[in-house]
């Protein structure tokens, strides 16, 4: 049994990409177990977009502390237990940290690690992917959110990543037209070959916007999104009336600052509804809102109030008057 | 009965806010009518942002064509009728343009046109504004996408105008605290005093965020969106998990260039629903997701890949890969 736990500290902050020292590896005495826990040895990393954000600032988890193990998520096998729930040899997955070791707390029922059941013909691996954060990422953005219907274009970024190619596949299994953006030819022609996507669009391809077009002739009905930026923009443009924007990362904004990002940073952290809405869509339904915008008015409890201009002469600098700040309440051009 | 029908044609797209020779006064003669058409006086016409962008370009609805009559929500009566469903006298709410007079078609049975049926103590541009267009607008906005619960904070922007101070008082009906955003003292004395708002934050006020704030110490669940920007920016930035945001409106952009907002015009237009999505949130539904994962990896319905690094000293180098593309499928650290 070796003494020594290698990990890898986070030192400091990174600007763009990580530089060499922002991750120092130190070497710590393997922990001595209190009763309740346990010790795993870590055998697979999981190494994912958003431990970017999480070495940078707080987001849906707070930032790492300088000075602390880098957060990761980890596949281990338990090498000793005083713990109730996990023996000598448990295979786990869960927040392991960047490390050689972990120590599962008394705590630790089913919260941050999870016994991994032994499967025929899964890999170890696929915990840490297809059956892991990744594949049910993909699973509920999917069936929870993009609510894929037969014959629907789906579209998804980052497509050649490892959510992004679940979500594809998922969106082939319910019947779904599927176009990928991924950069590079190696990963395009895996998406369709491999995977079966419909269509690929490699985003490094000066023309990749009119291939995008040519790919979605019935326009866009989802958007599994991972990327932000111009490449979400580009897939917006050609989205139909309606559609759903499974906002699942925006991984062209994690080393840089992007301030056309930052809105839809906090959309995603704080996992916002945001539904655009235009009062065409209601107008058949007119009457039920004037019916019940009248009686709240008529029993006082809402108020009105206009600003008039007089002339049709005037609809210019009336108009304006919206831009500048001129008018309280409904404006109105009398004629 | 005068000869001479006034109209404001577009001759020009605006840039920025309207320049005089955008919309041109002309004469054109009084439209004699065909059989099935019915001729009204326009009393009012309703002044609205959204006219901003019909000049400029197309949106949910074409912009308007040069040289054409602006078009416009009005309040008008008829005054000549071979019309079969309006009748000289009727008073009509629909999309009359700038005009002296506008013609109602055969079709228009209940499309573009709307009698409006005489209520007591209610005035006739009441059916512009709060029993129009504006609060039907703030209705089904709350009603359907913000869904006000009793206890919760709306934050309104624009909240003096037309649409915003209904929205925010039917805020009020359902029980929420209500903050309203505008420009200008006045302004907010009236949400405040005049419609019973719980705060009014001016945000030409230097000290405006703060004052956001300390008026919504529960942070904020819905957001009835008119303005975008950084006053929407500021917004999202307090919201509280699950928010929803009714993108009504962007009208700061209306005027401007302004791609930060470009994504969210699109969003508006194509009434999309964005939701922000972390898998945190689902993680108590682990095993449904990974059940449905494995068997579809069973059946060769998901396939996956992986890119393995080995070295837990390789990290930084592992995690820089996903930021330059270097990895297919999931990357994964081999410890």
């Amino acid at each position: 049994m070796p003494t020594a736990n290698r990990q890898l500290i986070l030192r400091t902050r990174p600007t763009g990409l990580l530089a060499p020292g922002d991750l120092q590896l130190a070497e710590a005495p393997l922990p001595s177990l209190a009763d309740g826990q346990a010790l795993a040895r870590v055998k697979y990393l999981s190494v994912d977009p958003t431990m970017r954000v999480w070495m940078a600032m707080d987001s849906y988890l707070p930032a790492v502390a300088i000075g602390e193990v880098m957060r990761a998520a980890g596949f281990a096998e338990v090498v000793e237990s005083r713990h109730k729930h996990f023996k000598k040899g448990d295979k786990i997955v869960g927040l392991t940290g960047l490390q050689d070791y972990t120590v599962i707390d008394s705590a630790d029922k089913r919260g941050s690690f999870q016994k991994v059941p032994p499967v025929p013909f899964i890999s170890d691996t696929a915990f840490l992917g297809v059956l892991g954060i990744n594949g049910v990422t993909a699973y509920f953005g999917m069936t929870e959110i993009g609510k894929p219907q037969k014959g629907e274009t789906l579209v998804v970024s980052a497509a050649a990543g490892a959510t992004g190619s679940i979500a594809g596949q998922i969106g082939k299994i319910h019947g779904c037209r599927v176009v990928g953006i991924a950069g590079g030819l190696e990963k395009c022609k895996w998406l369709t070959e491999g995977l079966g996507f419909d269509a690929a669009i490699d985003y490094k391809q000066p023309d990749w916007k009119d291939k995008l077009a040519a790919a979605t002739p019935k326009g866009i009905d989802i958007d599994f999104e991972n990327v932000g930026g111009d490449i979400m923009h580009t897939v917006l443009e050609r989205m139909n009336l309606h559609g759903r924007v499974v906002l699942c990362g925006l991984i062209s904004g994690y080393t840089k600052q992007d301030p056309a990002l930052a809105s839809f940073g906090m959309i995603l952290v704080k996992r916002l509804r945001v539904q655009g809405f235009i009062i065409l869509d209601y107008m058949d339904r007119y009457m039920e809102a004037a019916t019940q915008l009248g009686k709240w008015k008529m029993f006082g409890k809402l108020k009105d109030r206009e600003t008039i201009v007089e002339g049709l002469e005037k609809a210019s600098d009336a108009i304006n008057m919206l831009f500048t700040g001129g008018n309280i309440g409904k404006l109105i051009l009398k004629v």
